[in-house]
């Protein structure tokens, strides 16, 4: 296996410093250690170099990163500093646009990020807004809107922690988002856990839904259940991501391959499924 | 084993042939492979005899068919023509009725399944409705309330894939269905797919509620859920179905004997509580 | 492994008695069937003297009973009497109280809790008030508030078993309460199931959510979701239970230590967790 691609990595650069994972380390290693890996060297020396030496290790060419813009207290990584730190690092992150749903300037801020950074998907993280919203917000539609014209897929981060409560990752929501526009293809970071089987199920029938677990497929419950999705009905859709600095790049890939992947499979999970979906060119 | 019933399933034949999963072959066998099972030859060839053919070699004696009549576009299938189908293949098929649930002469049409053609249940695709409705929907209740006092069993189509979203197969309508009809029997075919764990825990408490997961037990998540309570407390109101033409009843019988049933169970599973459910005389 | 704390169990005596699982013993009995396990002689027998017989085969010192007061009718037991057979058996139990929810004198009950029978924890079962209530109803919000302050911890009973339907022990309402009081400390009996996957992954980010699945873990849907939580994440706010009469203790432990567990973890599981828990002193 060589060209893997992580769909979900924060490395310790700038803006991404600034964001809790970084600032308490001893928390992030808390949670890494909850899914039975140990915390990465680079976590302990806040150094890009090390960490390029560990995804070098893993065979992992690629880091998927995005900024993160929720008008809350999380930490801000701008679009404009993201794209800088991929053209810094030639090959190695990919990067990717987000957005605050309810900015105002919000759909010229999309279009900036298709125009003008040539990104090729978005993110959002709208339970961590000011005003918590679920997938399904009204709010959001104008959003999905633009963004299913101009085929620029959409991340959601949507999980246990991310809102006030577990029914903010509440998996019929992204179902009715995934109806309403068909054209729109859904990224779903966390996967919704732990709504594991209806997620699963979710994304049996939706095709423009696509898994990327990070942490969530790691030691906890569900597991098994993503692993027999992803081998069969999912396999063109489920991405490997390891939400590092939750996770050690090598350990998330390790724990990932032992899902059972077929060859075939895995190239798909490993690399093929996201460089089609983020339009980069494969080798 | 001899002599097993299959739950669900469909033949070429008459108003089946006009429904999508034979007018529409690839995606059918599509759904097949993600089940990691292979299409069958009489999907191939829309051939019955072929089917009576696969039933025999997989000791398949009985399949159970029913009507369909959602009033809207997924192919009609009258109680007189199921009726005709049963009639003209002896002891092959038994014939259960359909009902559109908003028909304004939906109790009339109960009295004649029960009454001409003696038919052993109802089947309802509510979700299915220009309208769609829920399972707890109280515009059911009136039919619900009819089938209960006439011993009626309903079976019920209840799946990520049957209503506008996912929330449509919820297992809290079923739950407060069978607790407001202690006295109906209530079959969910799909069995609340992807809900399992919930839907488990309802069809535990409610004893009037058998599941007929058909193809949603099969290589999809949730299948060591529903073995467990197959092999366990559910033995009882578990039953075998293929959704033939969605899997081969022969790969299908063994992916249900997969799930590891000890011969006394596998007995109930495969006929004896299907038999007793439409109270076929049991050989 | 020894002096284990069985964290729910009901023993045969006094107001015990009067509840629907020992007047009927047939009923509990099939419970216990259904989880392949075989009913304790001392339900057979309603002997004290047996169950503590069964205890020490077990290696079980104690188990933690708790009072019954729901306004409904599933019999009573008074908190005078619970600490009574708590003082009658030193050592073997230790007695927690129970509250009505909607009793105007609640607050006044749960002083006397901690300032005269000086108990460690108190039960509540809303969901068999009179009008049944969900675990986020805000009627029950001044009790919380009341428990938080007096670091008393609050045992919830939640799973598919109590109130009018499943929709009664929806995690996302525990999540609600923990979020809503996080100085207090949830005790969620049942553990919530059949929304196993949910509530694990509330308990994963409500670090005052301890979980006691007691039957509910024992070879139903969902065992090894628990299993996983609890060998890794949850490992800290994992009590064993055996739920007697309904499991019989010793069966409980076997199906408990079938978790995989290492012996570190198992200590926590089967009397740390317990002990610290409930101030416990620890041998």
């Amino acid at each position: 296996m060589t060209g893997v691609i992580d769909f979900r990595l924060r490395p310790p650069l700038g803006g991404f410093l600034s964001t809790i994972m970084f600032r308490e380390k001893e928390r992030t290693m808390a949670r890494t250690r909850q899914l039975s890996l140990e915390p990465p060297p680079s976590l302990l020396d806040l150094s890009v170099d090390t960490l390029l030496a560990e995804m070098d290790a893993a065979g992992v060419k690629t880091g998927v990163i995005t900024g993160r813009n929720t008008g809350t207290g999380f930490g801000t990584i701008g679009n404009e500093e993201v794209a800088a730190i991929a053209a810094r690092y030639p090959g190695r992150f990919v990067a990717c646009g987000a957005v605050n749903p309810v900015d105002p300037a919000v759909l010229d801020e999309l279009d900036r990020i298709i125009g003008e950074w040539r990104m090729p998907a978005v993110a959002m993280e709208p339970a961590f807004a000011p005003q918590p919203m679920r997938a399904n917000d009204r709010r959001l539609y104008p959003i999905y809107a633009h963004c299913a014209v101009r085929a620029l897929p959409v991340i959601l981060t949507l999980s246990a922690f991310t809102g006030p409560d577990v029914g903010y990752c509440f998996p019929v929501d992204v179902d009715q988002v995934a109806h309403d526009f068909p054209a729109l293809t859904l990224v779903i970071a966390h996967a919704c856990w732990p709504w594991v089987q209806p997620m699963l199920g979710v994304a049996f029938r939706r095709t423009n839904v696509y898994l990327s677990p990070d942490i969530y497929a790691i030691n906890l419950p569900g597991r098994d259940d993503f692993a027999l999705a992803a081998r069969t009905y999912l396999q063109d859709r489920f991405l490997f991501a390891s939400g590092y600095p939750f996770a050690p790049v090598g350990g998330a890939l390790e724990a990932y391959r032992a899902m059972g992947f077929t060859d075939r499979v895995a190239e798909k999970i490993f690399w093929r499924n996201a460089a089609a979906l983020l339009r980069l060119g494969v080798a």
